[in-house]
């Protein structure tokens, strides 16, 4: 298979340029594609150029607005709420992100909502510039049924990923953003393409019953990682990006959702603290750096984001490396309303 | 082997008198006692009675100021720190919980951090209260090296436990609260001592090996639940219940700590956050118990703290059966400085 080398740029224009042509304004195609770039920087295929589909099946259908434009309301000191009104998750909450990291300069701790918004990418990339800004963060989103309550044998939480950002003075943030589900769907989808077997434990068949064929899983529900502990974990963020906010549970996103392949409508909830309010202003860096000294003192422990970061820097000077044959679907999909 | 039964009342007294003759005054000796009796009541063993041997332990070797009296400092708007000015944990909380509660309908979410505290108490408990004034919470501590971080060999997490409680109109409120090990310490304890061997996965011997032995893991080290998930999650409550708010990380709690049995210093990290203030007040209690029906209707699944709940309604009629050993044990703690 022929690889094609894109430069960071290249990805860019690429995937704005998809998105205009199919309905998104130049706010929300630059937000978006941000996403997609910052995907494919980091080697995150997975939320890359790949999830072009997605979206642009999201527009087509109608179901995304793609002039949407997000209004931001403080609901209290410490409270800032974004609706989407119905466009995709980046640009709500870029439109939010300045006034959370001011409620949380000012109160210590302080909580943005987005309502009304498509999700579709990972975590990470929306907590770093958070943790840039000297502040912990975390986030975590709800999507639609996928991962079984432990004890249960249906699908009714999302893969529901739950990230954290700690602020670091000499080094990019450390991050960690991991799905609730043993495995992501997006690797059990990989599986399912390359023909692998997926490891015990993973997920079941349509029927309930324990199955190691991605294809079956993909029909049937993951479970949730470490058993009840990870499926509890799956509920909390089912509340704090659905009840606390007034937005849908993963099942009633499904509900209502169109079937169009694109991310239904759904909520999400982050978390800013400010370390410096929280009692050691002058210690607090250097006190976490002696934690993460006694994390890499032993073979083989590594911090969370470490190889993306790695990806990162390759990228930046050598470009994404890709096959011809994801990137001529991205071209055609850019032609697709072209003629 | 003869049983005894004893109302919540007459575990209380028993607490609270053992405490006191160790070196308590009388609002320590209430607060940790509240908690040790709640334990009982819940069915959490664990918790309950059988600490006293760590709380006495920790008054008797002079580690912790029974006399301590906790003071409370507003450091932001969403922020209050409680300095236990090396008391046990339970009074620092009780001073602490009624400003948390005010700051967080305030601003809709609020952060309370303990430090110079000894904590030695479940997790649930003191969320507890929280929820029922109509707030979210979740809350971690850190506590003494027994996980090893993921791909590393060697303990340096606490057993971390992290707890969220959920407000509820018509019931308690629902809550989890869990270790951040496979299994919790308490339980591979109890394993020893009635010689069940462990299930695989859940920890390693003092070289690093996986053992089903329960008596060597306990001088080897617990794994994290969930893989690197839980491993991440572990790193992240050292880092809240440590760095952000000044207190010592597992590892330093471990190297100032005496070892006389009983909890080391540290500190401890609670976030509440207001349902009503974040744009559903009229319907987020009603919209969660849409999501926990869909939980329950699921055979097999139940809502977290469930069983608590069942254990506490048949202690409230009936009391508290316990095994006559561990009553004379702690009827002989009590007496052991009577003399």
């Amino acid at each position: 298979m022929t690889d094609v080398v894109l430069s960071l740029d290249d990805i860019h224009s690429l995937a704005s340029k998809c998105l205009t042509v199919h309905g998104c304004d130049a706010n929300n195609a630059n937000a978006v594609a941000d996403v997609i770039t910052a995907a494919e920087r980091d080697g995150c295929h997975s939320h890359g150029l790949m999830r072009l589909a997605g979206y642009v099946a999201a527009l087509d259908s109608g179901k995304v607005d793609g002039h949407a434009s997000p209004e931001v309301q403080q609901l209290a000191p410490a409270v800032v709420r974004v609706d989407g009104n119905g466009g995709f998750a980046p640009l709500a909450l870029a439109a939010g992100r300045a006034p959370l990291i001011e409620s949380a300069r000012k109160t210590g701790i302080a909580a943005l909502s987005l309502v009304n918004i498509h999700h579709f990418a990972a975590l990470w990339s929306e907590i770093e510039p958070i943790a840039e800004a000297g502040l912990a963060a975390i986030a975590c989103v709800s999507y639609m049924p996928a991962v079984i309550p432990a004890g249960g044998n249906k699908a009714l939480y999302g893969t529901n990923p739950f990230a954290f950002g700690w602020p670091r003075r000499n080094s990019p943030p450390l991050i960690f953003d991991q799905a609730s589900s043993v495995m992501a769907k997006g690797e059990v989808m990989l599986a399912a393409r390359e023909g692998h077997a997926l490891p015990d434990g993973v997920g079941v068949d349509a029927d309930g019953n324990p199955s190691n064929d991605p294809d079956e899983v993909l029909k049937g529900a993951l479970l949730a990682f470490g058993g009840h502990k990870g499926s509890s974990i799956a509920m909390m963020i089912e509340l704090f990006s659905g009840a606390l906010i007034g937005e849908s549970h993963s099942f009633e996103a499904k509900e209502r959702d169109n079937g169009d392949g694109g991310p239904p409508q759904g909520g999400e909830l982050i978390i800013a603290m400010d370390p410096n309010l929280f009692g050691d202003a002058d210690g607090w860096a250097d006190h976490a750096e002696k934690l993460f000294d006694q994390i890499l003192k032993q073979d083989g422990a590594r911090l969370p984001s470490a190889r993306r970061y790695h990806n990162r820097t390759s990228a930046l000077t050598s470009g994404v490396t890709m096959s011809e044959a994801v990137y001529e679907k991205v071209v055609a999909l850019s032609k697709a309303n072209d003629a």
